[in-house]
């Protein structure tokens, strides 16, 4: 172990321990090299991979921090390390990753495969014949004029029980804003196609949910690529940074349990993005549909609840909290709530009735809080086994960083891993990943991969993270 | 009554009468100029005209026929004739005619309001309590799963009747390129962007339904405005002109009970349509929402049916014959069917399970052909009873052609009356129709209106009819 190497992990260990709380200042450059007898550039190493690691933070002119939402040794093992982030504003890049993101889809479809590569939490895990109830009682009442009267917006009900949600979680939502959608991604195409031109650039976050990606190059739109910090989310000073050097048209991220990285945003850094982007004026997309899935006491407050000018469309769905299947999402897009509800209207007229109208019910009859709470129990549940089997089956050089909610766990490999050879070499014996390129439209993160633990966890899970342990393990060598 | 004019009434009453049977050839100009003692000019001038109500089309260098779908005089009254359409191909244009449709679209939205004006059947006459039966037993057997493996092209048991339906009437479509969409609106819109890039030239027909232009308007493409004809449809010369002049790339044509004239492109000309577009490998996107509501003895075949390069795609719906609000469409899009189906994954992902699950029971189960028939009367019973409304209280002078199939009447009223005002006139007595300009790019047909017979006929229906005679009376004066 090198000398930077040796001081960043008594840092790293006075972090875990809490006796650097989060939020402090960790010593100074000159202190610590003063105190350790070190030379200020092993210093500036060492802080440089705890930065890397997700652990501190530099601001600019006051020194490095202890990041405010570090999670701490309970779940994360010893040998397992934050990922790094890059730290300049990228190139603007044509998004062209689809045939790539396609091949990985069509690999998961196979029901044999273990899926670790979905996007999708095990449907198991979701209410499902209480919902055909709902789905039973709502259509056996539904006024057939409803058919020709409630278009987009939406089902009023079903409005008013999202704009409840949200109120006793404290942000005030008109429900006239509220435009329910054919799921969160045509929300999110909406909202994009209404702020944007094509060839326009939109700052995404790095790595990116590869659908952001398809996205966009469905619009024919560009990237600028802010890096997420597994910890923090979206980096604000290099997003003000892009902001200055580019006519950015629209920021698009993910506040909560971000994908791939399972980033949470801390409330302050939300309230921060969004006065970022008014300064600058520029719509905040945000995307927002794995909020529900927190392992903590409270629900994460949504940076829509910290805007003040209608600037943020913040998006969410049913999909990954209630009902898969449904295609059911919304959107509250603020000041340009009526351009987003013609675009919806000019795109797919509503959303499928007899859906709104089954999870309308669900909401006010079918108990949703409590589906939630085992929700969340379980996911972390299966956090803490699938992290357990990366301590046991993988590299020790592998880095993670335990999320915080949602169902994804992102790993950064040791560097000579490739992800796509892992991600062939896993089909091959029958277990699917997400290589980390295809969240990249530069397809960068070549040795980071996405694994889903949204599947209740089996003997199958168990032998298929030993399996990868060994292929991971294969591709070191060579 | 001029020399021709009086000639044309001649052969309209033979037409009319049975005399000159659909396909049979019409007096060629010099028997007709020697037998009726006046000159040839005048005989072109009598063509000319019934070619322009539909009843007559030239073939080249074989003279002129019966059209073959003529509706006869049980529904055509005498005073009413068929609506001329333009013969030049247009220049281009960029379409921007939301503002006044969604002007239009809010104001169906008051259920109080007689709903001529609207775009949909009365919703009183589809199954929809039975389809809920078939939606509580289908999402009760749902096997969990398919809300993974199932996205798009969509659930194989939905696509499999709907390929069975198109075998039974003669149209072999593997299952395999079958996409199911949130209704052809969407899929209308994908294909588009499919076979487009913004800027790009599409052929449309004119009057146009006003979706087809918003669509245009979103994606930022410009329109080639085709004459539709109200008996034949789509004008092939004008499309065979503008091919040759323009760089068209697509090709949007409602082939079966055009909205908003009601035309019907006759078989033949369907073929010589396909073969055209063939010739210049533009594609053809085929909407055929209305194809099941034909009141003859048979379907329509479908463009498609004459594909033989893939060139079709070809778009349907349960929206306007089963299923209102269920929002569940359908496309074949031949070649460039993998591509319409990655972006529909990038778009919405697939379509709402239950419902698409629900139209499969339902199609196995529910008695859709006993349901159609009695659709199919009714709607032109509808018809009959709309017709003789017109003929009772519009102004002689106005001309309309009555469809075969649909629900959907297209009237030109006298040539000093604005459609417009017509439209804020009758919305204030509490009447909505569709006024003409809303239907082209160029707000052309500014003394055309459509009207929808779609709803069970009642005295307020008759009353509201007569309203409306009085209304274009008094805007006939000024």
């Amino acid at each position: 172990m090198k000398r930077y190497e040796k001081f960043a992990e008594d840092i790293a260990e006075l972090i875990r321990s809490g006796v650097l709380a989060a939020g402090q200042r960790v010593p100074s450059v000159r202190y610590a090299s003063q105190t350790h007898g070190i030379s200020p550039s092993t210093v500036f190493q060492a802080y440089y991979l705890l930065e890397r690691r997700g652990l501190i933070r530099a601001r600019p002119r006051s020194g490095y921090f202890v990041n405010d939402n570090f999670v701490g040794p309970s779940l994360s093992a010893p040998e397992l390390e934050a990922v790094p982030a890059a730290e300049q504003v990228r190139e603007t890049t044509e998004v062209d990753v689809s045939e790539l993101v396609f091949s990985v889809l069509d690999s998961i479809k196979d029901p044999h495969t273990v899926p670790f590569g979905s996007a999708f939490p095990s449907p198991a895990l979701f209410p499902l014949q209480r919902l055909a109830r709902s789905l039973s009682s709502a259509t056996r009442d539904m006024d057939p004029r409803v058919t020709v009267t409630d278009l987009s917006p939406g089902n009023p009900v079903l409005r008013r029980q999202i704009a409840l949600r949200y109120m006793v979680g404290g942000l005030m939502l008109p429900m006239e804003e509220l435009l329910i959608t054919n799921g969160a991604l045509e929300a999110l195409n909406l909202c994009l196609q209404a702020v944007t031109q094509p060839a326009d650039l939109v700052a995404i976050e790095s790595p990116a949910f590869y659908a952001c990606l398809q996205v966009l190059e469905r619009l024919k739109l560009k990237a600028v690529e802010i890096p997420v910090h597994p910890q923090n989310g979206i980096d604000l000073d290099v997003l003000e940074l892009a902001l200055e050097r580019h006519p950015i048209k629209a920021c698009w991220s993910m506040t909560s349990f971000q994908n791939p990285t399972g980033a949470q945003v801390p409330e302050e850094r939300k309230r921060a993005l969004v006065e970022l982007l008014r300064t600058h004026q520029v719509p905040l997309i945000e995307d927002d549909v794995y909020g529900e899935l927190y392992y903590g006491q409270h629900a994460p407050k949504p940076a829509k609840a910290f805007d003040t000018e209608g600037l943020v469309m913040h998006c969410g769905s049913f999909a990954k909290s209630l009902a898969p299947g449904y295609r059911i999402g919304w959107v509250a897009a603020g000041r340009f709530a009526q351009k987003v509800e013609r675009l919806k209207l000019m795109t797919s007229l509503c959303a499928s009735m007899p859906a709104q109208a089954a999870i309308a019910d669900y909401l006010q009859h079918g108990g949703y809080d409590r589906h939630l709470r085992k929700l969340r129990n379980t996911l972390e549940d299966q956090l803490r086994a699938m992290l357990g089997a990366v301590t046991r089956y993988f590299p020790a050089q592998t880095r993670v960083s335990p999320p915080s909610g949602g169902y994804f766990l992102w790993l950064e490999l040791p560097e000579q891993v490739d992800a796509l050879k892992v991600f062939h070499a896993a089909l091959a014996q029958g277990i699917s990943i997400a290589p980390g390129p295809i969240f990249s439209p530069t397809r960068r993160f070549r040795n980071c991969i996405r694994l889903n633990y949204g599947t209740p966890w089996t003997d199958t899970s168990e032998t298929a993270m030993q399996t990868l342990g060994k292929i991971i393990r294969s591709l070191m060598g060579h």
